[in-house]
């Protein structure tokens, strides 16, 4: 039996029982005779809490300082479920991130990893302990200095200590029973996914699945580790995510993996654009040089009888006013109308490999709207997703219409949402 | 101007008001022209609030992830403290024990400092910042884990810091205005002491004086960094504890320096003791292998008539039952009558270089003691201190008397305690 990596979010261990109850599953893991790596992050509300106290002392907190406030949060479950493993008569260490060898960039509050070095991980582990780290953080490589790793850092601990360890799997633990075909909170008759591609993951965790975060599957698949993304309240087998299917066995691909939706952006409209090379350019290189990334881009055909067209793209709703403030001052160069801004919009997706092979899967999409009488502003597509924009009023109803015409409805409501989200 | 150390305790830093009021502080002393290093407590009850969660997972929580834990206490405050300043618009960079250099022996949860290494923060403060250091909090030497000090900590990194960066003082803040002639809770009219030698005020802290711990005192006295005890609440100046009065002033020395009590010792009475020579020695080697700390050791003169004597001595009440399981084993080789054991004491002191050249000073004691009616069961004498034991009911009638009966009362009711206390 080789290395695995576990990681529970603070849903997981929100409080004194949850620890105990992690703590458990741990020591199971170890009775199995694996050798047990685990990444947790702070306690439920730990990391609010000290936000909040931040912005009692300082309008825009620094950003170093910032970081090392929020470790502490980390350092507190990490502690404390050592403490717990060891009551329950098993060897435990916990280790910073530092300590750990989680190196980073100094891009405080959202560094990337560029190393680990997991030696005393490693250590630990082959001396007999259960080795307890902290997610989210690392030490930066140039000034030594405590560094974060932004939202979803815990799930890339995670990944990235896999990787460096060269784990057999590397399980995420949280509060849903793995990822499901579409989010359990809208759908009640969404199924849970067996197993799924590394490529359908990444759609749908960049069109709004919140279960993994695109730069953890990004992660895992560069480095080829499984994920495993199952429940710390049930003892259900979860989703795997991987090149190929768990074990060789034959798991049917399906031709749907699920729907996703995103009700975060907003869509900014250019209207009145002089139908001429350059214009778009001059558009999102504004943007760009402002540093928004936008996601879905759509240009109409122009009017014949005026040569002017409408832009649209849709981009974080954070990031609007600083779109807008770019693009007026770009308005005297490129000449068109007048901006739309507009954030009472949902994104609906569909994503599935399967949809290569199958010509039918857009029109059946946008039949399924159709019939439910909700209508499309603006559509992309990729190889394997299909995505639109619609009113914000109609998202639960579109997605699950569009889940159901595609017959992802379980026979039974088996989702369960266990507890709050942890990052 | 030279670098000043300052230390302030949870008390001062208990809620964001007070982070605010403690970094205007600071920063008047960076713009006084001094380098700057602060060492910061946990916030108020966050260290309770930590050894609470921990029992709440593990009955005994682990010494390696129990300091783990509860560093996490002073990252917090620190990293408020840095952005508080930084708000202020002056340059602040926190550091952990570990990154100040602050490295330990491997006795968790009690650890010793056996050097300091304070690269990093001489560095920070020779490039213009502010260094706030978490107090409490260090490396170990051989295994590079995180490690406490134990009880009143904070002063000691501070000490240490400030004879490891040579610092011309080092500045205690904590939530009275200074050293009192007694415990201001008790005594309203307790004076403040403008300057103690570290020799009179390693008495007072060694006789249940909680301004100041002696272990502090040793190293400051040892190093010879002058340290001033005083108020984060008020503007006032404090307390100097140095070996000469600050400044080459010539501050008048007291006879008496001030009256302490403690009632947080026990007594023992090990009763029918035969009165011959080893019987003590069997007695005392037994406490010691117990690794027990005794305070106040006395025999009585034995009964002609029996040839039997009566040993007592105290030690912390904490220590009581392991202390009598020790003596009842040696029963049979001593063979001693019975044991008696009583919490219901109080040790009431009066220290004062000046003692040594004024022989009335027992006397006068003595009588102030009888004037108040206070019966006295047990005395114990150095060189510059007269300690005794009373009943634990008679502790604030019996300070009082004292106080006034030598001339200590000031004029007016001076003494406040502004909050709780730290660590």
């Amino acid at each position: 039996m080789g290395l695995v990596v576990q990681k529970y979010g603070g849903s997981s261990v929100a409080d004194a029982e949850g620890i105990k109850r992690v703590a458990k599953r741990i020591v199971e893991a170890k009775k199995n005779g694996h050798q047990v790596v685990v990444v947790v992050s702070a306690m439920g509300d730990t990391t609010d809490e000290l936000i909040d106290l931040a912005e009692q002392v300082s309008p825009i907190p620094a950003g170093r300082e910032f970081d090392m406030l929020l470790t502490a949060g980390e350092r507190i479950s990490m502690a404390l479920l050592a403490m717990a493993i060891k009551t329950l008569g098993h060897e435990a260490q916990s280790f910073t991130g530092s300590q750990a060898g989680v190196i980073t960039d100094s891009v405080h509050n959202k560094a990337r990893i560029i190393d680990v070095t997991p030696g005393r991980i490693q250590q630990s582990v082959d001396a007999g302990n259960i080795a307890i780290v902290a997610g989210f953080q690392g030490v930066s490589q140039d000034k030594k200095d405590i560094t974060t790793l932004g939202r979803g850092g815990s799930d890339t601990t995670a990944v990235a200590l896999a990787a460096a360890l060269d784990a057999e799997v590397c399980e995420i633990y949280t509060d849903v029973d793995g990822v499901f075909t579409a989010d359990p909170r809208v759908v009640k008759k969404a199924r849970k996914i067996e197993w799924i591609s590394f490529e359908d993951m990444l759609e749908l965790a960049s069109s709004g699945s919140k279960v993994l975060l695109h730069r953890c599957v990004e992660y895992a698949r560069r480095y080829n580790i499984p994920i495993h993304v199952r429940s710390s309240f049930s003892g259900l087998k979860g989703t795997w995510v991987s090149n190929e299917p768990p074990g060789g066995q034959p798991v049917e691909q399906a031709i749907i993996s699920g729907v996703a939706h995103d009700t975060s952006e907003a869509k900014v409209t250019v209207v009145g654009v002089p139908d001429k090379p350059g214009e778009a350019a001059t558009i999102f290189r504004a943007i760009a040089d402002a540093e928004i990334n936008i996601d879905m881009v759509v240009q109409n055909v122009s009017a014949a009888a005026t040569g002017l067209t409408d832009i649209s793209f849709t981009l974080p709703k954070a990031e609007g006013r600083k779109a807008i403030e770019a693009l007026e001052k770009t308005k005297g160069r490129v000449g068109f109308e007048h901006l739309r801004y507009d954030d009472q919009i949902a994104k609906i997706s569909l994503v599935g490999a399967g949809m290569k092979t199958n010509p039918g899967v857009t029109a059946a999409f946008f039949e399924a709207l159709s019939n439910a009488g909700v209508n499309i502003e603006l559509i992309s597509t990729s190889e394997i997703r299909i995505s639109v924009v619609t009113r914000a009023d109609d998202v639960n109803e579109a997605v699950r219409a569009v889940h159901t015409a595609f017959g992802l409805d379980s026979d039974t409501d088996e989702a369960v949402v266990y507890g709050g989200t942890g990052r």
